[in-house]
């Protein structure tokens, strides 16, 4: 019954579930795809395609049942399941990321942090597990950890994928500029700052658009 | 002769222009299609489409010059006007991107930051200007600011994005967890991590694989 989901319609879902959220903390106990799609800047068929392929969640005309369709969404995409996660590199960014409570929250456990410099692993201060760079492989082979976030620079980021593959993670966040060598099994998600402004910009140019023909 | 350009396409040409720049700094100077397609894990013939929206470049069954590519790129897109940019909460993720070098090296200067803790602000150290929250409308009003960085807790976001947009922001990277109003001709990349984690949970779940019909 389940289909596969195209990547679009999963960022969105993941988006709704996150309204959804919200939408129920503030009171709110139900809502129509009318006004979800007014939230999200999306049409209302879409949000119900979308919404559709995780199976028939009954009469939407009456407006969904918010948590109703949380728990939908949870089920359907498997939003609970608990998984381990680790950094690698652990400047700046790397902390932050280390310390964002978000995470934990919801379901993901950093069980490990990884940097190069055995002088910055002795100044964070973290219940976290530390190790040096050259342990990644072993740790995430041990400890079973699913899901990484690459924070290093650019020119070491190959080099913390190929370890993390080779321990057998599964996905990886990629936060350096680097473009990671695709493969097969291994799902890589690119964040770049650069990348979001210079399609921020592209987005905005009121020039590109009067040289539409 | 240009078209409207799609959004995927858009986000894949950032990512072929930064393999570009990787390659060229690597010492190579002509690339093939195939090998473009290989190392982004996308197929040559939609690599050639995305290019192809920037107008012609000629034969491209012999390869490509690395660095005319880059050029038709960086003038296909404009990637080498200069923006000013500013960042709306200075935490941890906040600071760390105050100090991403890689942003002003690419033509993004940040020339503001903003926290809504007047303690915060005395004690980061930067050559960046930094204000209170309050004076956000102002002071993009004032120096013309085009992007901006939202970096503050969830539920502050709204509002820091409010003031954004009255002092004439375009575009918003915002890291927040919170799904912002949508406002017409007001850009907005949502970066959020429990996301990125969730939907690499999703791909790369074999349960989801094996349960389909």
């Amino acid at each position: 019954m389940r289909k596969d989901i195209p990547l679009p319609t999963l960022e969105r879902l993941c988006k709704v579930h996150r309204l959804l959220e919200d939408l129920e903390k503030s009171g709110m106990t139900r809502v129509s795809s009318t006004d979800l799609s007014a939230r999200l800047g999306v049409g209302p068929p879409s949000i119900r395609k979308d919404i559709g392929y995780l199976g028939e969640i009954g009469n939407f005309r009456a407006g969904y049942d918010i948590r109703t369709l949380r728990h939908h969404l949870e089920n359907g995409l498997g939003l609970n399941k608990k998984k381990k996660a680790c950094i690698v590199g652990l400047g700046r960014l790397g902390s932050a990321i280390l310390h964002y409570e978000r995470l934990g929250l919801n379901g993901f456990d950093i069980v490990a942090g990884f940097d190069s410099s055995i002088n910055r692993l002795e100044t964070i201060a973290t219940v976290i597990e530390l190790h040096p760079a050259h342990e990644i492989t072993e740790v995430v082979r041990r400890k079973g950890i699913a899901l990484a976030v690459i924070a290093v620079p650019s020119v070491a980021a190959q080099e913390a994928a190929d370890r993390l593959i080779e321990g057998g993670i599964r996905g990886i966040v990629n936060f350096s500029a680097a473009v990671l060598r695709p493969v097969k099994n291994i799902f890589v998600r690119d964040i770049d700052l650069v990348r979001e402004f210079r399609i921020l910009s592209v987005l905005s140019e009121p020039y590109w658009k009067k040289q539409q023909p």
